[in-house]
Formats: structure tokens, C-alpha cells, sequence
């Protein structure tokens, strides 16, 4: 079995990167999915992206209950509730066989299965250009960057919750892919490659 | 035409790596054999190792005087002498076509050629484990730990005089890859891949 974590920098191409992957493998790619079925358990599924995906967890989730979602000191008793159950969630499909999981603090939560950790950055031109190809309404370039910054801060912030590991920080990856400049899916097959060279039961 | 420049934590098997890159692309790979070149223009060989590979830049070359070889304010004659000398040779060697260079800040001096630049790293028990199996007499566990220790710390610094570049961080490489546990070999074919998702005059 191999499972496939993909950690990655806003705007860098990861998620793209992770579902090019994952095709090419032949494998499931858990990224929104897991959202989604976290949040068909009668939650408001913008509340549960918010939870999951952006809100800076400190502030829903006090420092001092860090590192574990079983404390009964919590501050939000629905945020832990998405956060386990997404836990949950994602430990269930790992069970299942090979896959690849986008985000989501899953090389941390299926630390034990030893799954292969990619991360994904790129410089701050290269990331702007690729959210400028789907900017949406209202956007500006000043604003994505200012979003940019921010998304990974909480990342960065959210991961220290819960692990020692820093987000980003290369000793916690198998590989770590830098995109500047690069067309993603020309760096499928040679990640397939990279998979190909760890043992299937890693 | 493909320049490859390989920086590595000791220890880490990137020079391995580097040969294997080569040897599977038909590509000459540049390591001891730029040292030879060098010492071969007359100064003995031990004090080209010493002063390309081990020595901490800083003392034999001033800070106030970083970021250029040509300073006529110099401090150790010689020094400054093989340093130039090296970084010709690697400039000269560059230019006859596909190449992999090993070390010797290849990154930073060839940068104006956009070299692929690979950072290889491990874990510190995968490290001392293969230096472990290339043991010298007299060497001990315990010496070998503070050689990794001192060699890295002298690369990150010397690099700090060339360049604002920091030496391991991994927004300066294309690619950096954990070699905790892994077998060199088995990872050539990827990294193959990889090189070739470049277009050639990268």
C-alpha cells in the first residue's frame, strides 16, 4: 500500500499536482471529498471548509489542548467536532488502500502508516501568476498576495497545534518540488517515478 | 544543454547520487576531478582539498571582501588563487555541454547558465549509517557526528560569502530530495525524470 501526502504552499500548484498524480497512479485523490463527507454528517459545509481549510486554528482551538482532538477543555465544541471527525475520516480512507491526500495535516494524522510526504512551494512571482489564471471577482493581484500570505501562515500556524514537525521545513518530506516557471503536469511522470522508488508497503 | 549542480549535507549520499545522475544521463560528472584540474597548475594537491572542500572561507577570506574573487584586499594569496582558479575551471567546463556538477558552489557560480540545482539531505542516523559503512581507522560514532556537523556548518557559511543564497534552504533548488532510508540507486531513475521535464536550454 502507498499513501501519498501532499503539503503545499498557496498557489503553487500542488493540489494540481496531487490530482495529476493520483490519476497517473491509478489511485483516489482526497482533497474536498474529505471535506465534503465530514460535512454530509449535518454540519454547514461552509462552516466545515472554514473550519477545515482556512480558520487559524488557535483561535477556535486553545494552545494549551494542543496536539491532542480528545481534550474535554475545548473552545469550540463544533470546530473540534469537524476537526476530529475530518481526523477520522481521513484515517478511514487511508485504511482503504492506496491514495493520495491534498492538505488536510495528513502526513501528520497518518504519521504511522508512513506515507510518502511531498511538498510543494514556488517563488512569489511564479505562485501570483498561477492564481492570476483564476483570479475571481473582486480579486486584485494585492489581494491574492496579501491571501497568499495568509493562508500559509495559518498552515504553518495550524500544524504547530498539533505537531513538533514545521510545515514547509524540508526534514519533514521525502521530496520537496520547487514549480517556479515549471508546467505541472510535464512533473507527473517523473513523481511517479519517485513514488516507484519507495517499497509498497512504506 | 543540461547543467545539473548537486549540493548535499554530508554524509547524505548526494555525491553517489550525483555519479549515478551522470553515469545514467552519458553526462560527465565534475567533483574531485575539478580539484585535480585545479591542483594540477602547480600548488599541492592536500592544500587544494583543504581549502575547495574543508576550510571555513571566513579565515582565510575576509568578510569585508565576500562576493567577489577579485578583491585585491585579499588574505591568503594562494587561497584566493585556487578559489579563482576553481571557479574558472567550472565555468570553462560548463561550457563544453550537459554536465553534473557536484559541490563546490557550482549553483551560485554557473547561476547566470540556470543550472537544475538539486540540495540532497537525510536524517542523522541515515547519515552517520552511511558514513558508517565507509569508515576510516581512528575514525569513531562519535567523530564522524561532529565531521557532519562541521563540514555542513562550514558549507552554509562559506556560501554565505559568496551569496545571499542560503546553502540548504529549499526556495534556492529546484528539487531537494530525503534520502533517509532510501537506496541511492534506486532513485537515478526518477531523477532522470525529472531532469528531463526540463526543457534543454534550461
Amino acid at each position: 500500500m502507498k499513501i501519498i501526502t501532499i503539503s503545499r504552499e498557496f498557489g503553487s500548484g500542488g493540489r494540481e499536482l496531487g490530482r495529476c498524480l493520483a490519476s497517473a497512479l491509478g489511485s483516489p485523490c482526497f482533497d474536498k471529498e474529505i471535506i465534503n463527507e465530514v460535512a454530509s454528517k449535518g454540519i454547514d459545509t461552509s462552516y466545515v471548509n472554514y473550519v477545515s481549510d482556512v480558520a487559524d486554528i488557535k483561535y477556535i482551538y486553545p494552545l494549551t489542548i494542543g496536539r491532542t482532538f480528545h481534550s474535554p477543555f475545548f473552545y469550540d465544541d463544533k470546530a473540534i467536532r469537524i476537526l476530529t471527525s475530518q481526523q477520522n475520516v481521513i484515517r478511514n480512507l487511508a485504511q482503504q488502500g492506496d491514495a493520495v491526500f491534498i492538505g488536510r495535516y495528513a502526513d501528520i494524522i497518518l504519521k504511522d502508516l508512513n506515507p510518502i510526504n511531498i511538498f510543494v512551494y514556488a517563488d512569489k512571482q511564479s505562485k501570483l501568476k498561477r492564481c492570476l489564471e483564476h483570479i475571481r471577482e473582486g480579486e486584485t493581484e494585492n489581494s491574492i498576495l496579501k491571501q497568499m500570505k495568509k493562508i500559509d501562515n495559518i498552515r504553518k500556524s495550524n500544524q504547530k497545534i498539533f505537531t513538533d514537525m514545521v510545515w514547509g521545513a524540508k526534514e519533514n518530506y521525502h521530496l520537496c518540488i520547487n514549480t517556479s516557471g515549471m508546467k505541472i503536469e510535464e512533473m507527473v511522470p517523473f513523481l511517479v517515478e519517485f513514488v516507484n522508488s519507495f517499497p509498497s508497503n512504506q
